[in-house]
């Protein structure tokens, strides 16, 4: 039921093939989905917004002097207002476009920011050509300007358009989405199918791939390139003598983000199963937005102490070189509209340096410790045993991840693969596959 | 006279050898030096705060039971308060901390943030041992906790020591720090000097690199590594046909920091002279901490719009491989005390695309115009014409560069070789390097 759902809301580039996204149910208990009334969040929504069609033309064009605004009606009715100094700013010709990069030329020390427009005309192809005062002209496409339109409605749509931000939020009723390996590797459809279900649910677990190392790596050339940090272009999560790293030990690892030590923690994080343990080693996963909303509904005041204190973390040791790294988070990252952006937690990291007035001290902790028991409540948390082969592809902004301890076979330890990816280069690829499916779709 | 001032302000751990940063007038005018009266900025300044001095002890210690406080009176007069969770929560001992990764093994779902203290007491060799209600004992070293006292002051201290976020804002009379390249490659001390100064000035020459392609990663590996983008591991600035990228012609290009396509742009840039134009290719170079400063001063209007108004920057083309970035930041980002943190300003991929009402886009253009004139006057901006085996060093989130048309020699055209670091990998080696030398001194 929920793939019929993911594959209306999430694929929506992929009417003309049967959905390569399946779905599994990582949990043999029976409970309502969630995700059969799916939240929808993020401070960017569709609505009752939708992106213009392309095609569309225009009726009437004609300058508001006063208001220096460019107005044009639509032939199916409707009109969009430009500013003069925005459609100056954006003249498209290759005195002020340098064409090949798709950049602007023109200076802003050469832009008159009260430029003044001399004429106006539709022409013939339905194209709208602005003469300005000075001699330069314009000419600016249809579907360009409607695309660019400054309504509300039709900015919301190409914010949409171009960062996703809508996200299913989802508690221990997940089923979680899989894909294949080879499939996303090979099929550029199955592969747009797990990235637009990585930004939306946070978690894709692909099945199939090689017991054997490399193949994170593998999948980051199929987005671009992964990200080198101080463990390495790919870490090795084993239990190891003197572990530089709580995870490279055969203990519990509770419910953590990757890499608060990082000003800027990896976005996404792909973790491969090569040999599993004889006993423990499962992954449990929450929500983390899901978390938080539960959080700040329940405990506002919890919410507002962990998406207000900064806290430091560290790290330091040596792997890939020699690290001392710092870094200074809110454990609950709010955008200026109060939405959660980014959960920073790890406690192995969190700093013994507490930079919090005395009388903060025991709200932060009794705020983490709420926070804490929430991921913690068994309707909140999915639970994923990986086999050989299986690599989960998860939001590491979003998603927090545990592991139960472990025991390894006596004659083959327990030993994933990892990997980072930034959320940049994930959403660059899933752009270039969407543009690439919808241009052979037309 | 800089030069004292910088070794006094910047050198604090090189008492032992002369400084090895030297500074040159990378200009011809004689303006009085504002270096010679050094703003000091950034949230974070050391003022009346300073570190505790190592080897101080313990007079007294006790419980107050009631606020559940730990009191430490040391020997030198004054105190220092600890909450009991946080004492608990920090325990050093190896059940709870992971020696090998200096990191936390006790969980939170572990740490009882009531938890009720039994005894205290003062150790023969002046450590505070602690037993818990639940026995469990802790001990804290006098130092060790004495740089975790909570008051302003040291917290103050602490993060200005970890994050050296204080910087010296100048303008036209800047003298840029010089450094030698092999020097910096070579010697621990003048590697560390490179940094403070890069960190603080946002700006330091390197001299005498081999004019030939591979210096800048040779750099990048003394630091750590460098940050792979889809412009590859170094980028070479050239006129190229069909450029990717407006800096890959020969035309003007004005004041800009790199990449604000992504969402988190590159911190640090290296760029290397393997050889320069026959005629221009200057580059121009302003302080943008210090602009902002200027606007705030004397266009608080657009420094109101710039610093929150969020706009998108795009990039689109193929290099290491293809891509399609969009990101949206404000010019000028500022954090929660509204203290400037960032820049990201780039005309060319500022994007056509502009999610403002209608209402709010003249005052944007405006108030870039305004940025745009405060960077262009003749007292805020320095030149600096590269020569071949030079390598500029600089803040990418902080400096704006520009750079002159150019014609280049008939047989050599101009050619910069370029590369990006974050500045987590820089202050971790920065660190790194401080805490070596100061054991060295010790």
């Amino acid at each position: 039921m929920w793939m019929s759902r993911c594959a209306r809301f999430v694929l929506p580039a992929l009417r003309r093939s049967p959905p390569v996204l399946s779905v599994r149910s990582s949990r043999a208990c029976g409970r309502p989905s969630l995700l059969s009334r799916p939240q929808r969040c993020g401070h960017h929504t569709l609505g009752s917004a939708s992106l213009p069609e392309p095609g569309r033309s225009v009726r009437f064009v004609g300058a508001l002097r006063e208001e220096r605004l460019l107005q044009v009606e639509w032939e199916d009715g409707g009109h969009s207002l430009y500013p003069f100094t925005w459609l100056r700013d954006n003249c498209q010709c290759p005195t002020c476009t340098l064409q090949s990069a798709q950049a602007r030329k023109l200076l802003i020390g050469d832009l008159d920011v009260n430029v003044g427009l001399g004429s106006v005309e539709l022409t013939a192809d339905n194209k709208v050509s602005i003469t300005w005062q000075d001699q330069h002209s314009s000419v600016f496409d249809c579907d360009w300007l409607k695309r660019r339109c400054f309504s509300a409605a039709a900015r919301r749509a190409v914010q949409e358009e171009l960062f996703l931000n809508e996200r299913l939020h989802w508690d221990s009723s997940l089923r979680v989405p899989t894909a294949h390996f080879q499939e996303v590797l090979e099929d550029d459809e199955a592969a747009l199918a797990w990235l637009l279900a990585l930004r939306r649910v946070g978690l894709v677990l692909l099945q199939g791939a090689p017991a054997q190392p490399g193949q994170v790596a593998r999948l980051a050339e199929r987005i671009g390139y992964l990200r080198l940090t101080f463990y390495g272009h790919t870490f090795k999560v084993q239990d190891k003598p003197m572990a530089n790293n709580v995870a490279y030990t055969a203990d519990k690892c509770s419910f953590h983000t990757d890499y608060p030590a990082l000003d800027y923690p990896p976005g996404v994080q792909f973790l491969h199963c090569i040999s599993q343990a004889a006993r423990g080693g499962e992954n449990l996963l929450v929500d983390g937005f899901h978390i938080v909303d539960r959080l700040k509904a329940e405990d506002p005041q919890a919410f507002h102490s962990l998406s207000s204190l900064s806290i430091d973390f560290t790290d330091t040791g040596t792997d890939y070189c020699a690290f001392r790294l710092q870094a200074k988070h809110r454990v609950i990252d709010v955008n200026a509209e109060g939405n959660v952006t980014r959960i920073n937690l790890n406690n192995a990291t969190r700093d013994s340096v507490l930079d919090l007035p005395l009388e903060q001290v025991q709200p932060f902790y009794r705020a983490l410790r709420a926070l804490e028991d929430m991921m913690n409540r068994e309707e909140n948390m999915a639970t994923l045993r990986m086999e050989p082969g299986d690599i989960m592809t998860f939001d590491n902004w979003r998603l927090l991840h545990a592991r139960t301890a472990f025991v390894s076979h006596l004659d083959r330890p327990r030993f994933l693969e990892g990997c980072y990816l930034d959320w940049d280069e994930v959403m660059s690829r899933l752009r270039i596959l969407r543009h690439k499916l919808q241009r052979d779709e037309a």
